[in-house]
């Protein structure tokens, strides 16, 4: 029986108190948005670095300009010993409507449902239930071992479903303490119940506002339509111009930096059978809308876009009002891929934007951030270990997926660190993160520990 | 002397007595669209009724399935006299913001500004102040001849700021008894200060709503931009695509009816020496937006519009969020001209946009009215007539003008009744109608009431 073999046993054996305290920190009203819950979001805080002390990783509470991190260190695999970040959060997202719930949202339990156990309760999942995974396996080393197979520091913030103020100012000061030689984030998916899965492509985002303001004042369409120029046009045709008849986007230079995805990670997504009619009609839809050439999977997985996520102008109440507006604004954001370069697509958009301004009209933008793509090499070291343990432990090749959202922190792990990450998790597409009746498989936990169990020495092999 | 001389004589002894009894009027509390003021509006029919009956109009108030209506008649001028039908409205726009108000808007004053004496309160203008002149001129008359020049009917609602729900039902119910030869209708503007105006053409308006729905709910645009089709770039491309390069509208069939004015009118609204700067640079603008080919004062008075009013779609709060809205949705609406058929245009303005509606799209509408243009012959003889007894009073040539906006009732007394209407009022463009501190020159009340003495004669020769 290898060590491993022994830690598995007693993961196995302890599962009832792994969810014990699992159950303890999902008590814990750690919502980070809503100023009410600030006193639980620091007691969430403290159950972490308490727990992680506990097992030997020593942890301290660390104050922010918002809710505190927590970090520890653990340096007992020696120096040549392998070191990596772990990262999670332990805030989690409001639970309104509390009428949807089928129990108290903090009053965590397994229940079973169609023949599966089920933890529901907010933060299940995201991110406590994740980032509790990796807290069991080290537990259970520790348990066994009384070592881990590499060196360790944790971080884990509050305020990741509120934007994250404090991250990049604390990761900017304490950059020598945090880094290591590669980030391991819990907080994704399996590919399927049956397919653990790393993520190694995640898009950018860059996210704009624009306001385009005509007249001083809001005009009497009878009066002085169409003599006065109206800002809704303006902004319309701005964003008709946005995108070409194949879907693609027109702002000049948006490709640079953007490469086709090799042969063989589209040879390996194609193995993914991934269901396109599911997935669309998942959403009520029938026919993928964007950039032609490509499949569903590519164009969420691997291309960039331009989508206007809001727009307002004019008068948008009941009924009619005859009213040519003063002024209309548009949300409009792009998702990156490859070295796509936040701060050069702004520039281009703006002068795009600006381009297509006609006389007497003003345009003014605010930017609300962004970040590049993340695209990790397929080979690296450090993911084929993570993939060959997920696929010891669940008797099924791991694959390599991608993921058309952001996770900013990664994104930040490189810049600010110039750090990779390793992105493994084990959530599943029905767990309703964010919303009511979030639940995490108790397959998910107890395979979550168990995989991680197994890639700690594999890190270090 | 005249009849017509001792009636303008009484008129200039009495005004402090007209202007009383236009006091007594400003003072009751019609507010149509409150229903707080039902009972104001109710009094303030009862008044208008007690007032015309005093003077020999019979009177009296009758019933709708909103605020009553006042009906009064006059037969006195015998069988050959011609027959006229004269409307106003005694009800008011509200008065907020009240803080901005100098003085009680329901407390009317004469007050001295820049050497120039105004009548301030709300509905001073619009439209007692107006109807009053109508209604004062006639006391003269009767006081000095004991009979009027013509046969008169008096239509005054009391739903006018509140879009007249009972009006067309009211029209057509009592479609005999208030057909007349002419309407006269005392709703509209000078041209300047100095020079009275007959207005003869009004746009018409057709108003719409689009909604476009793509998926079932809001997506993620993360995970599903570009793959899913998002409505706020389907209506875009729709309202860039109304009108073309040289800011004609685009729908087909959209001119038919629609022909240039006549070289004639063209020559007399160039002897306007309208400001076109100084109209713009009221809205803070300094470019006429729309249609090439022609003047500002053509676009405004005599070409047809397509303009979006207003535009809703996806998040529109502070700061950022991913999303690709379900649905996305727009006002438009349409300034009509010469024969411009608001149901055909309906009609071809749905099938304009659904033949853009990508597929895995819905496209519903409402349709929230319209009306025809109005556009009297410019050699009509009420209108010649009106316009010399204008011209005899005001001392200087009265002019023909148009509006951009839209007059329903004109509309509907030519399409219920088969009536045409001439348009005489005394506002001026600073007036402020619906806005605090409301006005109405001291000289627009007591020309208006000496015009309208005028006129009566005038249309019985």
């Amino acid at each position: 029986m290898t060590q491993t073999d022994k830690v598995l046993e007693l993961i196995d054996t302890d599962l009832d108190k792994s969810l014990d305290r699992l159950f303890a920190l999902l008590r814990i009203k750690s919502i980070s948005t809503d100023p009410q819950y600030k006193n639980d979001c620091r007691a969430a805080a403290e159950w972490c670095a308490g727990s992680l002390s506990e097992i030997g990783i020593e942890s301290s509470v660390r104050e922010t300009i918002g809710h505190p991190m927590v970090v520890g260190h653990y340096r007992g695999a020696g120096e040549g010993a392998p070191h990596a970040l772990f990262y999670g959060h332990y805030d989690v997202q409001p639970v309104d409507p509390l009428s949807l719930w089928e129990r108290e949202p903090f009053d965590p339990a397994v229940v079973e449902v169609d023949g599966e156990k089920r933890i529901v309760g907010r933060g299940a999942e995201d991110d406590k239930g994740q980032l509790m995974t990796f807290v069991e396996a080290a537990r259970a080393w520790m348990a066994v071992e009384d070592k881990l197979p590499i060196n360790l520091t944790v971080l884990l913030e509050g305020e990741e479903e509120s934007a994250s103020p404090s991250m990049i100012p604390f990761l900017t000061e304490n950059r020598q303490e945090l880094k290591a030689d590669i980030a391991l984030v819990c907080d994704t998916s399996m590919w399927d119940r049956k397919t653990a899965a790393v993520t190694t492509m995640l898009r950018g985002l860059l996210y704009e506002e624009v306001f385009v303001e005509a007249a001083s004042h809001d005009l009497h369409s009878g009066l002085f339509g169409s003599a006065a120029r109206n800002p809704i046009h303006v902004l319309a045709r701005i964003l008709a111009d946005l995108h070409d008849e194949d879907g693609r986007v027109t702002i000049p230079h948006f490709y640079d930096g953007v490469a086709d995805i090799s042969r063989e990670l589209k040879a390996q997504w194609k193995t993914l059978n991934f269901d396109e009619a599911a997935f669309l009609g998942g959403a009520g839809l029938k026919i993928p809308a964007g950039e032609k050439g490509y499949s569903t999977l590519e164009q969420v997985w691997s291309r960039p876009t331009a989508e206007v996520n809001g727009i307002v102008g004019g008068y948008t109440g009941d009924g009619a009002k005859t009213v040519i507006p003063a002024k209309a604004s548009a949300k409009v954001s792009f998702r990156l891929v490859g070295d796509q370069d936040p701060g050069e697509i702004s520039k281009n958009f703006h002068a795009f934007v600006e381009a297509r301004m006609p006389a007497d009209c003003k345009v003014t933008f605010t930017n609300h951030g962004g970040d590049r793509a993340v695209h990790q090499s397929s080979d690296s070291p450090w993911i084929k270990k993570a993939q060959q343990a997920l696929s010891d432990e669940w008797g099924k090749p791991a694959v390599q997926i991608a993921m058309g959202g952001s996770i900013p922190i990664v994104s930040q792990f490189k810049r600010i660190l110039g750090m990779d990450a390793v992105m493994v998790g084990f959530g599943l597409e029905d767990d309703r993160i964010h919303s009511p009746n979030e639940k995490y498989n108790l397959s998910s936990f107890h395979g979550g520990i168990r995989s991680w169990a197994r890639i700690l020495p594999a890190m270090a092999e």
